[in-house]
């Protein structure tokens, strides 16, 4: 049964709290866009995509409770000041409130958050069908934090590629890195992957780059939290040490997103936006505490990849080949 | 107050236990060259330099146990197989074996165990001393894993030159890695460095590639287990990340260890064995089960950086800059 990350149904947002998996399958009840703000800050709703479908249906539950300019704006600014580093956020948030109108229409607002909700699910699956023909040659996979049902709506984005290349029978292993602090590789991917019956290993982050340099895979794929005009790359840390140790060894970085993820208004990663979160993250795995609880810690969530290192963009618009200023744009059309 | 991490006394090997850490400070009475192995292979002593020590006095425990040929024998394979990739264990173990003579003196081989001790802690001291002048001009580091007291006798190896730069009054911040799969940065390089009042940070590991890339440390300064004759590095695994990092922000990546862990008749990193270890390491933090008990994992303790990454080798015999085949073998002077 596949996998369903969010749904909208009886004027709620229901959505998988991913904090709980791969223990637990509990949906949240959303009815605010206050509660759908939290459960994004938190990470109970995660992934770039995801996390701006949720915004969408956040903020067209603010303007069902207050059809006002304020109510509106107010629901559309909570929405984004949830997390800073992914595009699709204030994308998604931004629509729903533009398209509600003046005075804010709750109809309206649901439509284009359903609206947007579908999209990213047919996006997910032109992803998917672009990314395994570029990687046609590909049977060993490399992938970090978790880019599938539960990060995209639809099959995800990066392993909606090695979902669709399983189902052409081409797969032989995925790798999975574990993804420190939150554990999403070891508590989301390999679930998923494990609902796939995709083969699959788990690793340490750390460990990735001596396996790459050993040959244990044929390229490495990834999601993407906001892409810049010239193609830099911002995604779950540790994604620019995968793609210096793809680099050395020679096998694709492919980077794969819906175009809602490219921010063109954003010249490059330099500025992008990095969150940092809550040492506890580091300190804690699970409930354990590691280390003395007044350790310093510094928590980035995010690095940023150079375009010269990415060997290609998978989007649901097509596949940009070594981004680079022009070629981001022109996904877009004519200007 | 220093920390002694082993301590031969009364006919037993003292040794913190460095599982236990930081929260207990147990030391285990080790009697037997068994009771030394197994504390060595489930990482309750480690560190190239101290397993190296350590095993030196478990082989002449077994000698005084059994002063046959045969238990001499016995003593020093099973030191050999607790752990493969580290140098010095083979090394130590050797060393000890054959200085007890034939038949084996077990009053020679104590004192050869005594012996390599002194010379690792004198050891600690030069390379602090050599690391501390080719890192003149650093003021932040970044290191991996733990390589302090706990790691080998004196102040250690890596951390060692952290130490002495802190006593010089030059050092403003020390980056430490958590290093998971058993996260001895979070646990023992964070204790340590509080105890040494040195300003620290813990980053998870996969933050540490774009930590380096935006500037956040001067230098990168990790220990090894295992140095080829052409320069190669075998070390913690995640190693060979920070030195690509380390390389792409034209930053120094520098190696310091003792000459017990040069093994020259390893003529490159291709030949090092690296040692898989057990996957529940992975798939639990602390006692938390992280993923499904059957989730299939891989663990590879180590990995292996290549010559050309390194920036400098630091040894108690002096300075290897840009190692190669010939450069490291001069350390041990004319042949």
């Amino acid at each position: 049964m596949p996998i369903v990350a969010l749904r909208f149904e009886s004027g709620a947002l229901w959505a998988l709290d991913q904090t709980a998996l791969p223990w637990q399958e509990v949906e949240l009840e959303l009815r605010t866009s206050d509660a759908v703000a939290d459960a994004i800050a938190r990470l109970a709703i995660r992934g770039a995509p995801l996390i701006g479908v949720a915004a969408g249906f956040g903020v067209a539950l603010g303007i069902a409770a207050d059809p006002t300019e304020d109510g509106a704006d107010r629901a559309c600014a909570t929405l984004i000041a949830a997390r800073p580093t992914a595009a699709n956020l204030a994308w998604a948030a931004r629509r729903v409130r533009a398209a509600a109108g003046s005075p804010p229409s709750p109809g309206a607002a649901l439509a284009e958050a359903r609206a947007i909700h579908g999209q990213e699910i047919a996006a997910s699956d032109a992803m998917a069908n672009h990314g395994a023909g570029l990687l046609a040659s590909a049977r060993r996979l490399m992938t970090h934090c978790n880019t599938g049902a539960l990060a995209a709506p639809g099959r995800g984005s990066a392993l909606s590629v090695a979902a669709e290349m399983h189902a052409r029978g081409r797969l032989e292993l995925v790798i999975a890195t574990e993804s420190r602090p939150l554990l999403q590789g070891a508590r989301l991917t390999v679930y998923e992957l494990g609902r796939l019956g995709i083969s699959h290993e788990l690793i340490v982050d750390s460990a990735a780059p001596g396996l790459i340099a050993r040959g244990a895979v044929d390229a490495v794929i990834v999601g993407c939290d906001r892409v810049a005009a010239n193609g830099d790359v911002a995604n779950k840390v540790g994604t620019y040490g995968l793609a210096l140790a793809a680099r050395a060894a020679r096998i694709p970085f492919v980077v794969i997103g819906p175009t809602s993820t490219v921010d063109l208004e954003c010249p490059s990663g330099e500025e992008i936006e990095i969150e940092e979160r809550d040492p506890a993250e580091i300190l804690h795995v699970g409930a354990t505490l590691m280390s003395p609880p007044e350790t310093p810690c510094r928590n980035p969530a995010f690095d940023v990849t150079p375009a010269e290192l990415v060997s290609a963009l998978v989007t649901e618009r097509g596949i940009v080949r070594d981004p680079r200023p022009g070629s981001v744009a022109a996904l877009f059309g004519p200007p």
